[in-house]
């Protein structure tokens, strides 16, 4: 999905101004200090890298979830240092992101010892996207993988009836040359978020994107977001990759799946109750060349073989020009912002 | 694929007296005692299983990448112990399945107690399926998963040109009342055995799932062999997904690239010569229930939207057959193999 900031009447506001508003939004609807910090930054930093299904847009849902007491926006995570490669971490029902705060240093600091370490977070809500999770790991030159489920939403390639989310796989490497090698993509053949955005643009989605409340196939986000489901990519390849992110992020974890959860008590809720895993792997104890000039290499003949754009490119060509010329938000979209800050 | 024996006269073999037969063969064809083990194990145990594309199909290639002198069949894998979570095999030109049962008692035991282990075989020749090198861990309580590149025939999604290899990634997990759950995907849209016995067959295959010498979209598999390439599955993820087996396989691991040999050296080589990476979590070091326990209530559940077969289900229903009956193998192969043991 495009920009959705298409009306005539725009702001301009610079990355770190937009960080400010968004932290002021999240205090002013009960979380900590340390919270809003982590929530602020990382939904700024997807719509600074044009990553709009989970930038601003996401902001109501926050304040929704938050308002409704679904989330503990006060989390305190406990860290637990389970073995030499094993940290897990009771998000305290919180968001994901300050519980991998928390638990960050030690998880480097165990993966540079062991070679690998594994952080298994539960009590969990994600809201966002994965990526920014596993591009900080690459920065400091290790290699990370995360996967994180979410709600019932996905129809298992066979089945008749959603069970598994969108449940999303996010990988990160460092290059020599450049920005680290990110993706992020749900094992659903859209993610959620895009599937919201369509309806409220009107659009139509893909074929073979969804189902509606009949399970029968369509191309209607509405059809989709009412009653409707999603189906994996790939087929029953995309299906057992879901599986798998069921496995690892919920049983490995102690979270839930993604169909445990009940929300129904807490109307406004919207972020799904799980858990994630992080693996993430020093690459200086391999062996042969740097791994950067290896993935370096990789990226040279993926274009030799005449590939444009690297996953992650467009991300970093907005990136590029949101830090120099600050983020672009239309009027409505601002105005609501400021009035959820209070201001 | 299905079975693949479909003639009017043929044998039954114990899978004993099969495993029997291929160790001849890789005995007479120049390997060592270990090596003839590990790979008529394998080998045998993939036309147990009816996968038959990786099953006694494979064995002509094999004899014939040992007698051009391609890879090493008298092998002997180095194994080094990296650190508490990392094991690196250099497995001396050999195939990578002698050079993961040299390292399998470390890295199990480098598991069980740093919570995660990761084993990097480089210098690797892989020619079988995936999943008998996860399935064992998932039969002792822990979870693996496994990347291997091949060679080039792919194209990454948005290039013109093939680049990755089928790129398989195959994972596996206990669960409490039931054979582990096991999968084993090509990145590709199809597996390349499949490709060769749709070929021998004169089958056509799916939409999209190669192209030919011109790039242009064929679902001819001779077309495909003959100088075309074939499609990632799911479209620009599974051609990220693709790129990270390259990744962890051959850059993390110090092994080649699925597009950096050559060996036009040696006619009748046909196993890639690469890298693999596997990664085996304890999963007793997690929170909450058991991880057996929870794995089988996501099956339940599974089952409960209507999926009627679990990744791997077809394999093991095929292996019970294959236990209590025996193989079948049409007379010609069999003859086939008999000349290739020598009896």
């Amino acid at each position: 999905m495009s920009a959705p900031h298409d009306h005539a009447s725009a702001s301009t506001l610079s990355v770190e101004a937009l960080t400010r508003l968004l932290e002021t939004i999240f205090l002013r609807h009960g979380t900590s200090a340390e919270v809003a910090r982590s929530l602020a930054t990382n939904c700024a930093s997807a719509e600074r890298d044009g990553a709009h299904s989970h930038g601003v847009f996401r902001i109501p849902g926050y304040v929704s979830t938050l308002n409704s007491g679904w989330v503990n926006g006060k989390s305190v995570p406990k860290v637990e240092d389970v073995a030499s490669g094993f940290v897990r971490v009771d998000a305290d029902n919180g968001y994901a992101q300050p519980a991998l705060a928390a638990a960050r240093p030690l998880l480097v600091e165990k993966a540079r010892s062991a070679g690998i370490a594994v952080l298994a977070i539960r009590n969990s809500h994600h809201f966002a996207a994965l990526w920014p999770d596993v591009e900080p790991f690459a920065e400091e030159g290790l290699v990370a993988l995360s996967v994180v489920n979410s709600m019932t939403c996905v129809v298992p390639h066979g089945a008749d009836r959603p069970l598994f989310g969108t449940n999303p796989i996010a990988f990160a490497a460092p290059r020599a040359d450049g920005a680290p090698i990110v993706f992020d993509l749900a094992t659903s053949a859209i993610a959620h978020g895009d599937v919201q955005i369509a309806a409220r643009k009107g659009e139509k989605l893909p074929v073979g994107t969804g189902v509606d409340s009949l399970g029968q196939p369509t191309c209607d986000p509405k059809a989709i977001l009412e009653g409707g489901a999603l189906l994996p990519f790939g087929g029953h390849k995309g299906s057992a990759l879901s599986m798998m992110v069921e496995l690892l992020a919920a049983a490995l974890t102690g979270g839930n799946f993604s169909f445990e959860f009940d929300w129904k008590n807490h109307p406004g809720a919207k972020s799904p109750w799980t858990g994630q895993l992080l693996i993430v792997i020093d690459p200086s104890k391999s062996a042969g060349q740097s791994f950067a000039e290896r993935s370096q290499e990789l990226v040279r003949q993926m274009h030799g073989v005449g590939l444009k754009r690297l996953p992650g490119d467009r991300r970093h060509l907005q990136r590029a020009k949101s830090l120099a010329n600050g983020i672009v938000l239309d009027e409505q979209t601002l105005a609501q912002l400021r009035e959820l800050a209070g201001e």
